[in-house]
C-alpha cells in the first residue's frame, strides 16, 4: 500500500513540532528531512554529545523541558525502544508517538506490557510502529542525510482496530492526541515529509518478511565470511566479485545486530530452521557425491537448490521497485586513471544511451578496471558501434 | 605467486599453434585474446554450430584434420573435460594440453584413470591443469571478449614433479612435447597473451580454494534466494540492495553448477559441514531467545557471529587485489534521466577526483537514485564543498 510522495518544494504536510528521541543516524536523518519542509524539530537524546552533535548537522533544535509536540519520533536503539515509547506516550498526552525500530512485534507487546502495568493501557492507541527500509553502513549523527529516507518503504503498523477504541469521544483516552487513524495520518504526514514511502503492514507480517529480506541474508553473509576466518592467504587472493557481493553486508556492527535479531529469533529462527533443512538436503547430496561419484539423485538434489535460487531471485524487484527489466550489458576496458570515468560516462551521454545500472568490475593484480554498463534493450548495439570509435575498448 | 603480464603491443609469447577445443564463452575468449596478439588459433568443438560461431565472432580459424598444435587449450563442460583432456594428449605427442574446468583434482585423477588404462601415463608430464578465475552471466561464443581474463588470476596446476620425469630425456616419453617446467612454460605464455594473472597452485590446495571462495557463496546465496519462493509478495516488496547484493550469483546456470558441485563435492561438503555448526550454534541461540528472551549466553553466540563474519569479510582483497583501503563515500541524489550519471561523472572529474568505486542504489517506487561514489580519503571534502556548486545534492 503506498501513498503519494511529497515533491521538493511542497508544503510540510506535518503540523506542529516533532520531537525526536534519539539523534543518531535515522534521528537526525528524519530531523534533516523535515527541517528541510519546514517543519520544527525538537532533538532529545540521552547523551548531550549525540544531541548537540545533530543540532550541529542542522537536524533541529535542541528539546526544551516542557515540549508539546505532535508527533515524537523515537530513534532510540531496538532494545530500549519499547521503554522509550511507552516513556513519552505517558509525558506527551497530546502526541503520536511512533518509532523506527527494525522489529515490530517485539516492540508493540513490550509497549503494551509496559503500558499496563501503569494502567495506561488506552494510550497504545497513539502509538504507530514504524521501520524505514533504510540506513547506511555508517552510523551517528555526522553521516545522517536529509535525502536517507526518500523513495525507500517505510513500513508503518496501524494501532490494532478497535471498535471501542475508534468510538470513543475526543479525550476520553489517556490523552487528548488522535488515536487510531488519526494517529496514523500524523504519522504518514511525517513519512511523506521525509520522502518515504508508506507501506502498512501487521507487526508480525512485517517480522516475517524482515527476517527473509533483511535478517537471513545478514546471518548468511556472516557465515559465509566467516569460513575465510582459516582460509590460506592464497585461498582469500582468489576472491572474485561473487564472494565480495555475497559477504558484503558482512561489516555489519554486532551491537546493532545482536539487539534485531533478538528481538525477531522466532521469524528468524523459523526461516534459518527452513533453509537449515535445504541445506541439509543438498549437503546430504553433495556427501553421497563424495562418496560415490555416481550416486543416483545426488545431482537431481544439487540442481534443484540451484534452481529455486533462482526462483526465488526472479521474486526480487528491479529497480524503482518495478519487475526485473532483463538490461542488457555493455563491458568496457577502463584505464585507472582520474576521469576515465568521467570521460566514458561522458561518452555515452553524447551517444544518447541511458545507464540503468552500473557495475565497476575490479581486476586483482592489475592497474585495470572493467565497468559494466546496463542498458535497456536497443542501447547496447549503439554503444558497442559508438563507442570504440571514441577510444574505447568495448567487449566484441 | 604471479609473472609479469604483456602489455598492449607486446609481440605474442606463443609459438605455434593454440587448439581450442570447446568454444563457448570461455574458449572462444581465449581464442579473441591469442588472436589479438597475432596466435595461429584452431577451433575444435562437437557442435559445428558452436564452432561456426566461435570462427565468425574472430576467435580463430575451423581446425582441420591434421593439426599439429603446440597447445592444446580444453574449454569443454567440466563433466567430460577430463576424457578430452586424456584423448587430446595422445591425439597431439608434441602438445602440452591445458583446460579450464573449475575443480582441478577430479580431472587430475580422470585424466590419470584413462592415461593409466591405456597404459599411456607418461602423458600426464604434458597435462597442466588450469582455471581462469573469469565468468560471465551469460554463455557462449557470441559472449566472449578478448579481455575476459585481462587482470584476472588463472590458476596453474603444474605437472607433480617427479625426478625420473624431469631428468629423462627428451622424446623418453609418451609424446614429444615438453613435459613438467616445459609444459607449464607453454602454459604461462598462454595465459599471459591472454593477460591473465598466472597463480602456481596444487590441484587439493585449488579445490579448496575455490570451494571457499566460489562454490560455498553460490549455494548460500541460492539458500537465501530459495527462502524467498514462498514469501508473500508484500514481503519481497520490502528487499532493499543488502538482499539483491546476497542474493545475485543466485541467477546462476544450474546445470553448470551441478557439474561444478558434483567434481568438487568433497571440499565444499567440507566447508558447508563448518558452516552448518556455526548454522547450528546461531540457530540454537536464536531459539533459546524466542522461548526466552533473556536467556543467559545466547546474545553472546549471536554476537560472535557477526564477529566472525566481519573478521572474515576483512580477508578479503579490495580493489586491484591488495588490501581493502578505506573509501570514503559520497552519496549524490541522481534524477532518472539520460544523461545524469554522465553529467556527475564529467563533474567529479573536473574536479578530479578519481572513481575508487561506485555503486547505483534504486529507489524502489521513486524515479530517483542514489550514485553512492568512493573515494580516497581526501577526495571526500572535495566533492562536498564543488558538487553542490554544480547543482547537485549531496548528503550533508
Amino acid at each position: 500500500m503506498t501513498a503519494p510522495v511529497g515533491a521538493p518544494g511542497e508544503p510540510a504536510r506535518t503540523r506542529g513540532t516533532v520531537l525526536v528521541v534519539g539523534t543518531g543516524l535515522l534521528g537526525a536523518s528524519a530531523g534533516l528531512a523535515l527541517r528541510a519542509c519546514g517543519v520544527d524539530v525538537a532533538l532529545d537524546d540521552p547523551s548531550p554529545t549525540a544531541r548537540a552533535l545533530a543540532r550541529d548537522v542542522g537536524a533541529g533544535r535542541l528539546a526544551g523541558a516542557d515540549e508539546e509536540p505532535s508527533v515524537v519520533l523515537v530513534a532510540a536503539p531496538p532494545d530500549v525502544t519499547a521503554e522509550v515509547v511507552a516513556e513519552r506516550l505517558r509525558a506527551h498526552p497530546g502526541a503520536v508517538v511512533t518509532d523506527v525500530a527494525s522489529v515490530k512485534g517485539a516492540v508493540l507487546e513490550d509497549v503494551a506490557a509496559a503500558l499496563a502495568r501503569q494502567g495506561a493501557g488506552g494510550a497504545g492507541a497513539r502509538y504507530v510502529g514504524g521501520h524505514p527500509m533504510a540506513g547506511r553502513e555508517r552510523s551517528g549523527a555526522t553521516s545522517a542525510r536529509a535525502d536517507l529516507f526518500t523513495g525507500r518503504p517505510w513500513v508503518l503498523v496501524p494501532p490494532a482496530a478497535g471498535g471501542d477504541r475508534r468510538e470513543r469521544a475526543p479525550g476520553a483516552g489517556e490523552g487528548e492526541g488522535p488515536e487510531g487513524e488519526g494517529a496514523l495520518q500524523r504519522v504518514l504526514d511525517l513519512v511523506a515529509d521525509c520522502r518515504g514511502v508508506p507501506v502498512l503492514m501487521g507487526a508480525a507480517e512485517h517480522d516475517e518478511a524482515v527476517a527473509l529480506v533483511s535478517h537471513v541474508p545478514q546471518v548468511a553473509a556472516s557465515l559465509v565470511a566467516a569460513r575465510l576466518l582459516d582460509a590460506r592467504e592464497e585461498a582469500v587472493a582468489l576472491s572474485g566479485q561473487g564472494l565480495r557481493d555475497v559477504t558484503r553486508i558482512a561489516a555489519s556492527d554486532p551491537a546493532l545486530w545482536v539487539q534485531i535479531l533478538g528481538a525477531n529469533a522466532a521469524p528468524v529462527a523459523r526461516a534459518l530452521h527452513a533453509l537449515r533443512s535445504d541445506l541439509d538436503d543438498v549437503l546430504e547430496a553433495l556427501d553421497a557425491l563424495a562418496a560415490d561419484g555416481a550416486a543416483v539423485g545426488a545431482r537431481a538434489r544439487v540442481a534443484r537448490t540451484i534452481d529455486e535460487g533462482g526462483a526465488g531471485l526472479a521474486r526480487v524487484p528491479g529497480k524503482h521497485g518495478t519487475a526485473p527489466v532483463p538490461f542488457e550489458v555493455v563491458s568496457v576496458l577502463l584505464p585507472d586513471e582520474p576521469g576515465s570515468l568521467a570521460h566514458l560516462f561522458a561518452d555515452v551521454g553524447d551517444i544518447g544511451v541511458n545507464v540503468e545500472d552500473f557495475r565497476l568490475e575490479h581486476a586483482p593484480g592489475r592497474l585495470v578496471g572493467l565497468a559494466e554498463v546496463s542498458v535497456l534493450p536497443g542501447g547496447r548495439p549503439r554503444l558497442e558501434a559508438e563507442l570504440p570509435r571514441r577510444g574505447w575498448r568495448v567487449a566484441g
